[in-house]
């Protein structure tokens, strides 16, 4: 199994790389392939990572390429973790976030194109990650487009931690926490739409029961906490949450592509809505609670939100739409042909 | 289950944490509570990582104690990982060095002797590695000083690497590789005394007949590939190699205290040598390979060493001699009644 990891010299890559390569991800008896791609100025810091993980000695790693050249990287991939991107600084304007992002995706969709796998599956971490898994989808023709997928689950783990705290209970006893949106402080962490708590017995409460819905904690505490964990993070160690979101980023594909969902049981994830679900605005890259089984997801439906909840989905969907129409613009702009694949 | 994890808000400990926590060492059924110690100037930092520990979700994880105070981290403990000391800094002096460790380790091991279980396993990863742990185990006299290791695992998957790449083969088919004496410069790789390569259809070939004993790759190159390598990664990466010496620290323990050896092969552990095995002075903490079943380690025995290991093992040994020494004298003068309990 060829595995591409994007930035893969970074924090989230270096705390990734051995979830990966240890087997932690994809099995005991799945030997991966480690493509590693960096920018020039990464690739010595690279060169010592491969050092580190040769002599981690995993009886799962086959082998490593390190490389600058995305169509080196992408050949024959089947699985894809684009890290690697261009982070917002102090006094940047998200228009220009978006604009060098944009060019960083497309590029990786065209390599995605021209040489992985018919059936490849990418998970995109690098933010603004629901904008730039849509730039890379729309460059490819070959490869379908629930095949990637933009990540949430690192919201989906602080938020259902956070629901656990409150209640005084074990995170795995909390399920189906929902993510709607973007990833970003508009998102919608929705504990109480679905979420139930599942007692050791079996037995099933609902969030809803638990968590007054009109609770001040639930519309403010709980929501700005979540939104600005990455930031509160940030403060404390001085440095990004590298293993949170490596840790997220494994258990998304790992839920996806390996273990599925448990019956009933829904994740966070990001995906192409190509039907409009729940009223949001076709062709965005938009979270739902999905469903995973066999490499696929289904986002589950018929879900009643609340009006507190609709307003939330609207304002992230708009959010979107203004990041997707920036993207396409200088997409566009760029002379991107197939940027208009799926419009 | 109880681990303690000292200097947790540093690189290693960083890398380590997730394998601990997501059960990756200790299994998916043992729940492990976390008891992280550092140094007061750590403490904020150590309060963001408690922070992503939460936002990772782990099942297997059901609390964590972040503190300062060794007699709160250590009380009950059943595992410690002794990843806390300090480093050494350009122009410090190896004395200066074993002076300031032995003081923190003399700490530890009293903190151990007050307030954690009688059976607490601990492996120490701090370097001077080998005398920190013989400072630790002379402060216990409920703990028996076979659960006390000092990690010569990383020196041993880097040699087992280096062996694999030689001969063009994946490193999970290396066995039985040695690494003798300290967890230093002085060590000695061994991969011809005991070593093999186990074929995929279970057919061994000893190493000693595919690497010739006085080629000049394995008295030169490979012994310094292998006992520079610290310094290799530090110089490509521009940081210590945490991620491979966490993945050693979390192999160790695993193979010591969850699965066991198979049997006929060993791993490297530096232990105390209360036997006085291959000729090498009692009461050293000295590398060797050991087998290891139901939590409990045995140094292999009766393997013939020929002279150029003998050599080079008595050579590990003098430079351990004198790092006791010193550390003794310290201990001595710092009215430590029982650091001379095994002597």
């Amino acid at each position: 199994m060829t595995i591409v990891i994007t930035g893969a010299a970074g924090q989230i890559g270096y705390s990734l790389l051995p979830m990966v390569a240890s087997g932690e991800v994809f099995g005991p008896n799945t030997m991966v392939n480690l493509h590693l791609l960096e920018i020039p100025q990464g690739l010595a810091m690279l060169e010592g990572v491969k050092m580190e993980l040769l002599d981690c000695a995993y009886d799962t790693l086959n082998n490593i390429v390190c490389t600058t050249d995305p169509l080196v990287a992408f050949k024959d991939a089947d699985v894809a973790f684009l890290v690697g991107g261009f982070p917002r600084r102090p006094g940047m304007l998200r228009k220009d976030l978006i604009q060098i992002n944009t060019k960083i995706f497309l590029s990786m969709g065209q390599a995605i194109e021209a040489v992985a796998s018919n059936n490849i599956k990418v998970l995109v971490v690098a933010n603004p990650a629901n904008t730039n898994a849509l730039v890379t989808l729309k460059q490819c023709t070959r490869v379908p487009s629930k095949n990637f997928c933009a990540m949430t689950r690192l919201d989906y783990n602080r938020a259902s931690a956070q629901v656990a705290l409150k209640l005084g209970t074990s995170v795995k006893n909390i399920k189906n926490v929902i993510i709607w949106g973007n990833h970003s402080a508009s998102q919608y962490p929705d504990p109480t739409t679905d979420g139930y708590v599942e007692a050791n017995d079996g037995t099933k409460t609902p969030l809803s029961s638990l968590l007054n819905e009109d609770d001040e904690w639930l519309r403010n505490e709980f929501l700005t906490t979540v939104q600005q964990r990455g930031k509160a993070v940030m403060e404390a160690r001085g440095k990004s949450s590298a293993l949170s979101a490596a840790n997220a980023a494994a258990d998304c594909v790992r839920t996806w592509l390996v273990t599925g969902t448990k019956p009933g049981e829904t994740v966070a994830m990001a995906v192409y809505n190509e039907e409009g679900h729940y009223g949001v605005t076709k062709g965005l890259m938009f979270s739902f609670p999905c469903e995973c089984k066999d490499g696929d997801w289904v986002v589950k439906t018929g879900l009643n939100v609340n009006e507190f909840g609709q307003e939330k989905i609207k304002a992230s969907e708009a959010e979107l739409l203004s990041e997707r129409d920036a993207a396409m613009e200088i997409l566009n702009n760029n002379g991107s042909g197939s940027s208009t694949k799926k419009e």
